[in-house]
């Protein structure tokens, strides 16, 4: 289908895109920095948030670093679920299937990308790797979904329907990789019907190519891209009741 | 996840991705080029070759027609369409939403690239733009999926439910626009479990950082990546006969 | 899993299910029978109310009458149906494919409920079984999702993403048949996270022993069961205002 | 949709429908004794063989025992099961999440039978009724699909990709409990394209009535419903070569 944002000699058919417009923003503030069960509409997505992608010996910690430390990758997926806690709005988790050995032994058919993680025995159970670095790791009340097989935190997983089960109808989403995971997610994402919002600053990469690739080529296609300091302002400040309240039909 | 292709400086626990070595073509030729039920357990799809993407006068042709004259999209995609039904390859169509009066005017949420469509009225129900490009346009036997209203193909769509009752579990890729729809559509094959080889030249889209992003950024983890000589190649060159015969349980 | 609802001698570890007890009512009443976003976040669905199931002269009329016309099935529909659009509520359509020529013949592998449709050509496109009984038929700002191949109107289709994209989260259920289209779109919707009520007495089927079955053995696991009278109490008597309004972000 | 079974003065313009006859078995017999790539077509499903369901001192068995024991069905679920290992078929394991503290304090909406299952913390996690009862523990080579919330294996899971990346196309189905999770599993295998084999006397319920619902008006629209015996003629009685073989592309 067609593409929104590169502006060259757009048909005269078409609406302008507005993307990345003041008053985009403007209609974001509207409609997340509400009261009542709009906030609570809205959940925060945290993909993949392992050592070995984004701690100082991880496997892939060494092809990652440069892109991350250029995008302070990690202080803004810091700063993101500190201000998502404080305005209560809901934690997601989208997590890597860890490897284990016989994984993919019996497979007829496999991914070029299940491939090397076969091989890498990357995010592999039982070791350091595959634990969530300690700032992100799940709270109480957060919601980790079922493990993902391929990219997408959707795909083969519980995800949607604990998002559903929450009430939820927006994300925000931030992690890793850019490309691959965090592209898959929010494509699925908008794809499935969720208004999604992704934090460009607050994700990394192998490289920028592949940052250009996803954040600027195709997300935008699927998802509002704001930055850190612009959720921020957009987050409710205070503490929003939940809704329902512990004593609801949930419990 | 992991990102298999770009090779600089691989950390040592990971094996080389041999995505488009000729051992890997090899084996790809060893696995499709065979006889009986692995023929037909192969699918060919082809994604949105509609008149307002790839037809002289279509509302997006004019911003298409450099990437797909250069890549010769039209004439390779009439190649391995006639290749696959030379082979007896089932034929598949995965089609977006014909623009219909009020499609949009209800929704709550609405993803970007949704917003364009809404506005430009791309493939029309009732007009031309919206019809097949002539030479494409399906034939008896072929299986034409249910519209899809974002990008990829399988999802909302009773595309996967169609191969699954074909018995197909291998598809080839072709047709527009590479980093949306096509994108979309490999990614989700990959992630709901097929075997994914995408055809290179017989794709399009806006511009050459976008085919980029696509086919040597993103899709490479995905999928096979090929010719259309490669992959006429790789077809059977006689009718296998079709399983199960008319007289089968499908009958 | 477990089963709530026939009584005899549950063990003690387990809690009393409330099924159908007058606080449950209350609560329902309590959740349904709200101001703004919740009204809203409420959608009716109406399942198959095709001529060939509940129409006189229908291919499938004669074994459904009796049911019907005990159950008072087709005025309940109605005042289920007036009574939604009284109160804005959304109206949804879950259609069972019209049958064409070549459906199924390349099919490997159909269902025993597909080989029956199949034979008996039931809502064949074109013809009057196949049209929907003009009292039910789509108003303006319904949404008609993408026809369902076996029972459930989620699988393969758009459903779910139309709920998504109007903000609705919760279910009102009624149409044809109790056991089969109409058991299986509940079972789907509440695993994939929806809150759902079936009007016991908006329904029909081809013999009391199918409706025990549908409506008293299996669906109270999924469901509240209500009765037509109970849902047009619970619904909100007046127009609520639709959110967002035509002027929103869906524009 | 229709309903194939039930005899009773089916209007002429169907056809009857073979579920139980000779020719059908036959008809199976065909497809599942076969060789090569045909009987890896097919996996077996186990659903729930868990402590508390199946063994002496389980939450639920006390509720359980008067029909599993009147069906054989511990006896005939070990007999199908050893049957399929030796025909070298695939075994797939579809568990109910186990219960955690903390699983739906937070939810805002919940199914009647999530309800009982939150209080009666069947399955826990930790305990041995969250245990498979021994003789069925998962086996090398065996698939275990990730936890499912309600009642269909497939729903919110792995199983559906599992199966697909490993060729399966076809189902045979034992487990528990009849109209909860094998009806469900059953119903959604259908609906997303797989051939259905249940297999009716290693199955059980809290009951008659619900056996009946299930085996009886519901499942034969869905599958063919056979017996251990009939199941176990139609395996491969040799240890049929898996294909691929283990140097193949999946390693």
């Amino acid at each position: 289908m067609q593409e929104p944002k590169h502006g060259q000699s757009k048909p005269t058919n078409e609406v302008s895109d507005e993307g990345g417009s003041p008053g985009d923003i403007e209609l974001e503030r509207r409609l997340v920095v509400v009261t009542g069960s709009e906030a609570n509409a809205t959940g925060l997505l945290v993909i993949d948030p392992y050592n070995d992608f984004i701690s100082e010996g991880g496997k892939a910690w060494d092809r990652i670093k440069a892109v991350a430390d250029a995008n302070q990758c990690i202080a803004h997926m810091s700063a993101v679920l500190r201000a998502a806690r404080q305005a209560s709005i809901r934690v997601f988790y989208a997590l890597h299937r860890q490897y284990r050995p016989g994984d993919y032994e019996t497979w007829k058919y496999i991914a070029p990308i299940q491939k090397v993680a076969s091989a890498s025995r990357i995010f592999e159970h039982g070791t350091w790797g595959g634990e969530i670095r300690r700032e992100f790791e799940p709270q109480p009340g957060d919601l980790v979904a079922s493990e993902h097989w391929c990219s997408s935190g959707f795909a083969n997983t519980d995800l949607d329907l604990l998002l559903k089960r929450h009430g939820i109808q927006r994300l925000v989403v931030i992690g890793l990789i850019a490309h691959t995971c965090v592209e898959a997610s929010v494509r699925f994402a908008a794809e499935l019907g969720y208004d999604v919002t992704i934090v460009k600053d607050a994700t990394a990469d192998y490289s920028d190519e592949e940052m250009h690739a996803a954040l600027e080529v195709n997300l935008p296609n699927y998802a509002k891209v704001i930055t850190t300091r612009e959720v921020i302002e957009l987050l409710p400040k205070v503490r929003a009741p939940r809704w329902p309240q512990p004593s609801g039909e949930g419990t």
